[in-house]
């Protein structure tokens, strides 16, 4: 597969596997721009074979479908391979092959990339071709390119991201209409935001799979979707909303990754308050957001859809003209040197934390209670009381401690007497507190 | 200048022009983070010469300087030309020469590029190096890349930004604190937010430079500096900002730019007034943020610090990553085949209006004031009476119109006899007005 780049009427081919909602919008991208691709490539790109499963399904773009792979994996004449079908098995198997035979590969599964990304990339290393998976985080938001390529004379610290559109359409809508979260869950179903089966996504795991992503690219290692520590938002209630409200914070799913001073690497999916002046407090609906510490740029934050066929489908085309030019241009993928980078486990985290119990109205309960954070080297920052009698409860707000510590204080808790149930607890993302 | 791929060993040379603010953090960027760099590059990235105007100054980095451009332009031996001196002249010419030396270029020149960035990318293509600027729009923020690249397979409609951070500081206070401009921009200078001549900054000037790089990369366009309409901030009033806000949109200065259905472009920088929903309404204090609109991808915004000493030299240090590892695999800058397209002037454009009248407190008055809208086919959103007797004030909202009939209008109404003064006058950015 030599390529003349003085060549500018030269046409590539691009294979596609998979016609669904992002694949449609794929084949859509490149015959209605064309023309502008074209300008911006220094080359044509055709789309060459699209393999189905079902030949026979209707479908809304027309292009001739087959469900050979061999059309496209492996093909001479296929330049470019765009995967948009979905899940480990098979793609993993084809896109090494397909890598193996010299074709460039661009894909949205962040499923695949979050457990066999490493030697996909390896694969591309060996065989001079490019991987791109722009679209496997955060659908069209661009970040990682300028994770890769703009950060990379920086150091980033710490990324925190609103990762999944379903969660955060569901947590605004109970912020802003003081809902609980079955009823909304319910009607996001309705609408088409959430699927039937909302695990994925109100589990966290979605968002789980992209926080690898980004820790990988973020701090040059092998982080894998296993590696992430996962909560989802179905224990998030109307009451949390509002107390945190009152507090000054919101709730937001967030996928949280971070390399420690001793060069380990925390990443977490879960539930956390974070102030209303933090730029990712204002990133309503199904709208993502990526925010990024680092030690030269500063804070960064980048937004956008997160989802949804178009938007999807423009990330993988730009991924598409990437490669293409890279083709072009005989350019290698760039390597970098990836660390083996030690995970730091959940409990070893220093975080804050909201809790709210429910307490018997007696005198001494704080004291008792206040003696156990102590017992666990937990500092509280600020204690509440509310209602009374039944309905007594305590809301405390704990300074950062060791996420373990939380945990073992809130099983004493448990045992005191004075305490009828923890109600909630929460992390606290609040960098006003070291 | 060959290079072999395979040698990680391999050192690159990266001579600067300038050690100025960011100079200084470019060469502690490349000292600091040189392990990660090389993992990254795969090639060990070393400062070469230093060039200055002054060898005597005493300076915060330790490094060689010398007078002598030789050292750098042109010079065997150094790789990558990093211009961080600002200005067009000597930058023009000594970067011409760089790049036909078969030098990569990086540069965080905002003046230079919005004014001749073509002519310096022809040099750089035909020359088969780099010409990367990141640092020169919106400093830490990646825009140019995801732009360039992320966006490649979409088409860009319209793209606002809030391109100054000390203008946009000033509004902040100002918005936050219900204060006059005056006292807030005396302050700023005090604090080293804004210069002792603040004209580049709060005239808009900085902003229109910004705004012209990203016309050409958003819309595939030349466009330049002198072809951006300017309006500063300095006829901004805190009662302005008092009518805004009651309405529910705060003032901020815009950087808008547009293609046209007729493919014309427009390139306008100017106080305007968004809706506090939109995500650029809360980009506070001296951040940058750029909002771009893409017809597949949707909304997208990025942000960040738009300048400061490292953030910018975070953004020329990842150019010269980038410049680096096209260096090393061969690459060709990739070619953008670039339109002549219309500017479209200002008069032309359709915007929506703010306006504050001084009137005669009498009857009649709105009437023959809506006359004289109805008269140049500006139609009347909303309008509000207030304060009486000498006080009276007609406060009103058009709808979308020609910005041309708008000022004739704006010319008519001073003519009426009912019409003391034009207190004020704004244009909306809404997209809920069509």
């Amino acid at each position: 597969m030599a390529h003349d780049p003085s060549n500018t009427q030269r046409t590539l081919t691009v294979g596609l596997l998979g016609l669904g909602v992002v694949g449609s919008g794929v084949a859509t991208l490149l015959r209605d721009h064309a023309d502008e691709i074209a300008g911006r490539v220094g080359a044509r790109l055709e789309i060459g074979p699209v393999v189905v499963r079902d030949v026979n399904k209707s479908r809304d773009v027309d292009v001739a479908v087959t469900d050979d792979v061999s059309t496209v994996v492996g093909a001479e004449g296929v330049d470019i391979v765009v995967e948009v079908m979905g899940g480990i098995d098979p793609a993993r198997e084809l896109l090494t092959r397909a890598l193996k035979a010299g074709q460039s590969v661009v894909t949205a599964n962040k499923e695949l990339i979050s457990t066999h990304g490493a030697e996909l990339l390896t694969a591309a290393q060996e065989h001079s071709v490019r991987l791109e998976y722009e679209a496997a985080v955060a659908g069209a938001i661009p970040i990682i390119k300028p994770m890769r390529e703009s950060l990379a004379g920086d150091r980033v610290r710490k990324v925190l991201g609103i990762l999944n559109g379903t969660t955060n359409y569901i947590l605004t809508r109970m912020t802003e209409e003081g809902a609980e979260l079955a009823p909304v869950l319910a009607d996001a179903q309705a609408l088409g935001y959430a699927e039937a089966d909302p695990t994925a996504d109100v589990g966290g795991h979605d968002a789980a799979a992209k926080a690898a992503i980004l820790a990988s690219l973020a701090f040059d290692a092998h982080v894998v979707r296993d590696d992430v520590y996962t909560e989802g938002i179905m224990s998030v209630t109307a009451t949390d909303i509002a107390n945190a409200k009152r507090m000054g914070y919101v709730i937001k799913l967030l996928g949280i990754a971070e390399e420690h001073e001793d060069a380990s690497i925390g990443v977490r999916v879960h539930p956390a308050w974070i102030p209303t002046s933090h730029p990712l407090a204002s990133i309503r609906e199904a709208y993502n957001a990526i925010f990024v510490e680092a030690d030269a740029a500063g804070d960064l934050m980048f937004y956008g859809r997160g989802a949804g066929s178009l938007p999807t489908a423009s990330a993988v085309v730009g991924d598409v003209v990437t490669a293409a030019r890279a083709m072009l241009a005989g350019e290698r993928l760039p390597s970098v040197a990836v660390a083996d980078k030690p995970i730091r486990p959940v409990d070893e985290e220093i975080v804050q934390y909201y809790l709210l119990l429910d307490v018997a109205d007696e005198a001494g309960v704080l004291s008792r209670v206040a003696a156990t954070f102590g017992d666990h080297d937990v500092s509280i920052k600020s204690v509440w009381q509310e209602g009374e009698g039944d309905q007594a409860q305590l809301l405390l707000i704990t300074h950062a401690a060791r996420e373990g510590n939380v945990r073992a204080c809130v099983e004493a808790l448990k045992d005191l007497s004075d305490v009828n149930a923890i109600a909630s607890s929460m992390r606290v993302e609040d960098r006003r507190e070291g």
